[in-house]
């Protein structure tokens, strides 16, 4: 299964991308995490150790890679076998950590350096092309906003997910998405409600969302807080409300994924 | 002056610009504020009625204006005078809302509609050439994350100032922010501490962040919340303890900023 996390800023996408990740990893899947931000940091909220994350060369390197040695700047796909599996990936750009497989897609590295379109157009090949077999799942974690789906990357994935958090913004970021997302032919849309301070929370989501189907809701809860100050993976931290939370929804979204 | 508002996403960006262009136009300046978020929601900050900003006409459509009357895709520069003053602004892209104009630059309409780089350069060419006077403020609500530091649209601008929450992954993006603000040239960098949960996340954003001068707290209020919920401008719920926190920023905006 191919999942992306998407929603507005700051809703949690990438702390329930990174724990939903692990989470399919202990369950004894093969996962491989891509961090589509150019903000990157799906890496700490894996747990991978900053002195590893350091290292990671991003995904979009290596299409300058390729263009240097073949003198051609659309040669990249060269550098894959035709549908390759996740297994086929070039060891030097991802990192395994606690059986995931981390792939960054690669940030801006100067000012004024232009625009990432490129690097959309390469991840959106890969993830058309990548094989995915019954005991793999690929987590995407996008870039805030929705600026990903205008340039079409989101077509190459099963089931997309909008986090969304009790506030006007996050859902009308949620309604904007899910109409691009029709646009471009997604054929499964979750909700998952963040940062629910109860009950009432979760209503108002699924009130003002009433067409995508509400995968589940990770409450407000201090262990995220506390999990970013202190650079340390969530799933890391143990069974806290918020990891129990994610658990349910990793398993209804086997049952209703699929 | 011109001010450009950015940070990670969900650290509250747009409440802080929205909130600070009110601040401003009850100080009797001119204020131009420029939604440059393509996931747009600076409306609904500032407290413009929905059925109002529904009609708002995005920026970015005046380029496709421009270019079919002329059939020219780089001539939209024609329909501003040369060196245009906020006042020269056509009417029909600005709505005004308490003595502030909105600028809307435009979210992507249909998935797979391509990049919006076209209109990042758009902005920055405005930003660059319009003359503000002193009694008029230009306040940016730039996009989730660092890509417009990318297009290099931060160089036409007097102030950046830099939103972060205490968490790591916000501070990673606060020194990404620095690092490509260095390379663009941007004079004067501030950061604004948002969320904090007491004197011990200031703290922590000041020791995270020594090299960047620190304008303001924002405490984490109930109140910012509720406003979301309700869509209201924060402004409009009277002189709370975010506003007043804002009120402070803004004052130590004018000392140092200038």
């Amino acid at each position: 299964m191919k999942i992306a996390i998407t929603g507005k800023g700051g809703v949690g996408k990438t702390t329930i991308a990174g724990t939903l990740s692990r989470i399919f990893a202990e369950e004894g899947y093969k996962v491989l995490a891509i961090d589509a931000d150019p903000d990157a940091n799906l890496a700490s909220a894996l747990g991978v150790p900053e002195e590893i994350s350091k290292k990671i060369m991003p995904f979009s390197k290596m299409r300058k890679l390729a263009a240097e040695r073949t003198e051609a700047s659309e040669s990249y796909g060269g550098l894959f076998i035709l549908n390759p599996k996740v297994d086929d990936l070039p060891d030097q750009f991802c990192v395994d950590h606690q059986g995931v497989k981390l792939l960054v897609m690669g940030t801006v590295e100067q000012g004024g350096g232009g625009c990432v379109c490129p690097e959309h157009t390469l991840l959106k090949r890969l993830m058309r092309h990548l094989l995915v077999e019954r005991d793999e799942v690929v987590i995407m974690d996008m870039e805030a906003g929705i600026e990903h789906l205008g340039r079409g990357t989101a077509d190459a994935v099963d089931v997309m997910i909008i986090v969304a958090e009790p506030g006007y913004r996050s859902i009308e970021t949620a309604l904007r998405i899910r109409s691009l997302a029709k646009d471009v032919g997604i054929k499964k849309l979750f909700v998952i409600g963040s940062k629910l301070r109860g009950e009432e929370d979760a209503e108002f989501i699924r009130t003002c969302l009433p067409e995508i189907p509400y995968l589940g809701s990770l409450p407000f809860c201090q262990d995220i807080i506390e999990a970013d100050l202190n650079r340390r993976a969530l799933f890391d931290a143990g069974n806290g409300a918020s990891v129990l939370a994610l658990k349910k929804i990793q398993e209804r979204l086997m049952a209703e994924g699929e």
